[in-house]
């Protein structure tokens, strides 16, 4: 019997590109020279076991660097950063460095992630929020307010894809005005074209479309990194100190930044953002077309705000009191015909299958496949 | 010809035994139901996709956080984290969680990490330094003064194993009174048995004797979780946050954390930390006679302050004017002889030899074997 193939649906950490995992591994054995290619020289020493100050190391973080230029298409005006502390952190240190003494914090209520990056904000100084979709449980990205709203603002934050909710803002904004637009991209940087160039200060936790879990990309105008004042915020919270010998202020996560990197690697050979976005829109609609054309799945979002990585649904078609069980029953089902993790967030329920970038079209077939069918067979 | 066996002397990212760097590439391949064991299962998933929500890193978590107590020998009164940001990270979150108003921090300064720790502190509140072994190039253990000195303090806090200037509490000290003893213990931590029951708070980046770099653990006294103000501290900045669900609040570095779970499995079966500390001591000896012996080779450290794991010393017997290059000669030629990374931390220069545990004692005796030889032959 040849074994099962599994199709990881998991939200993050999330399925990697095989050539990834495979480097990855193999540098664990021992490190290749120009960081992972196998026909180059080894090293002579595991990834795990160099010191981030040595040339090999260097090697590795400079290159992430630049791939994160060119890859993903950050502007040169911007400073790359490698951190640790995932974009939880981020929600405490972008008030810290970019709020300034009376010019509020100014967010976009789109669910989960916003609201927690709000918390924190409100407790470091006003916060006002100028946009919401929480009336109609976050199932799209709300326009945002008149120049008005948030002129004289510190910056407008947005998260410009919601793993939970399953919405994407289909395009960042451009603010009017000087105020900083601050994105919470995690989920879907480097899933296709994006204006990055509108964007004062981007942060995404690694464990979706650049690799492992344990790194937070961020990059930001260089001209908002001295904002913080030196002397209030701690000085290993503030972007400038990290910027200074970029991302080796202290021992970061070493492995991590190579996956990254050859992540980064991945996705140039694949063509880029602009041939995967492509593919991703591609993905995507195939699933949301078998929602679309059944009666027993809703899906969540509404068109114009719906994720490309995330895709969240329910089971409309069905009485209220048996829809859980018949969830639970799709989610099982699924599993056992190898497609797991389908699950929606542990804090809204339904189901939600995460197609990131890794994730084969053809694994989103046999979703779409086995969807119809249990319908069907319902 | 036979491959070279290299010797790395790296101060951290460092050394791991080969089975952890066998088991921890297998699990990027694919990860074993028991979180390594070849026996076991298989998950059909890459140690690098799977959810931290998933049974399979539940596992993982709890089985790491349950060794930390077991092989470790951290107390049950104590709340173990696996958090995010090195040291360096600690250095901020330890003043905003333990300092108390009116209550001075009380640091003992004994070099490049006590003074990070000292700086992040004293922007945060009154820090008051109690000893310190500056005016001796940081080449001892200060004696701690008489209780008076750090009575009422909010806290005392040591760098309990100092890599750069290459000097180790041979002790952890028995405060008087209730000030809870804070200890960086980054670069010894599971080296030797400790009290650690005279600990109100450890911290310690991973890279040493624990696995990769980007895992930080930290220990911490349940009654001390809540002494930060919920509403004033940024939540993700509080372990009582982190303690809640523990080390689960966000995406925790899951790969770091298998590695370090694979780590103290290792330090477990090589008889824990009493059968280690036998070991660092006879390694540690063979390294230090060699050079108590040589007229060419200073021992930086005072005896009763050296460093089990990292040993430093100068090429104390030639003239100033020669000592540079005479340094530089022996590290490469070292290096040549497969000893690699001997440099001193670059803001003291001179050697170093870091001998984490897994540093095997063969590879003690090559350098012992070559320093004699370099002296013979300088």
């Amino acid at each position: 019997m040849s074994k099962q193939v599994i199709r990881n649906f998991s939200a993050g950490p999330a399925i990697l590109p095989p050539v990834v995992f495979e480097r990855a591994s193999e540098a664990i054995r021992e490190l290749r020279k120009d960081g992972h290619a196998r026909e180059a020289d080894g090293t002579g020493l595991s990834i795990l076991e160099i010191s981030h100050r040595s040339a090999d190391y260097e090697a590795i973080n400079s290159g992430a660097t630049r791939l994160c230029h060119e890859v993903l298409g950050i502007p040169e005006t911007h400073q790359v950063l490698f951190l640790q502390g995932g974009a939880s952190l981020q929600f405490v240190t972008v008030p810290m460095n970019l709020r300034q003494e009376g010019k509020p914090a100014c967010y976009v209520d789109t669910g989960n992630w916003s609201e927690k990056a709000i918390i924190e904000s409100r407790q470091l100084g006003e916060t006002r929020v100028i946009a919401s979709s929480e009336a109609s449980k976050h199932d799209h990205i709300p326009e945002l307010p008149s120049p008005e709203a948030y002129a004289g603002a510190s910056y407008v934050h947005i998260t410009s894809n919601n793993t939970v909710r399953g919405t994407e803002y289909a395009e960042l904004p451009a603010l009017a005005g000087d105020v900083p637009l601050v994105i919470d991209c995690s989920s879907h940087i480097g899933s296709r074209p994006m204006a990055l160039s509108r964007v004062g200060l981007g942060y995404a936790g690694a464990q979706k479309n650049l690799g492992p879990s344990g790194v937070t990309l961020v990059f930001v105008r260089k001209d908002l990194l001295e904002r913080a004042p030196a002397g209030v915020v701690p000085k290993y919270l503030r972007y400038a100190t990290h910027a200074k010998k970029p991302s080796l202020y202290n021992t970061p996560n070493t492995f991590g930044v190579l996956v990254l990197k050859l992540m980064l690697e991945w996705l140039r050979d694949q063509g880029g953002v602009a041939a995967m976005g492509v593919i991703n829109q591609r993905k995507a609609k195939l699933l949301y077309d078998v929602l679309e054309d059944s009666s027993l799945y809703t899906p969540h979002a509404r068109p114009g705000s719906r994720s490309l990585m995330n895709v969240t649904w329910t089971l409309g078609g069905v009485a209220e009191g048996e829809r859980d069980a018949m969830t639970k029953r799709l989610v099982a089902a699924a599993a056992d015909a190898g497609l797991r993790n389908l699950k929606g967030h542990r804090t809204v329920g339904g189901l939600r299958a995460s197609i990131y970038n890794a994730f084969p079209e053809q694994g989103v077939r046999e979703l779409c496949e086995f969807l119809r069918e249990f319908e069907r067979t319902a």
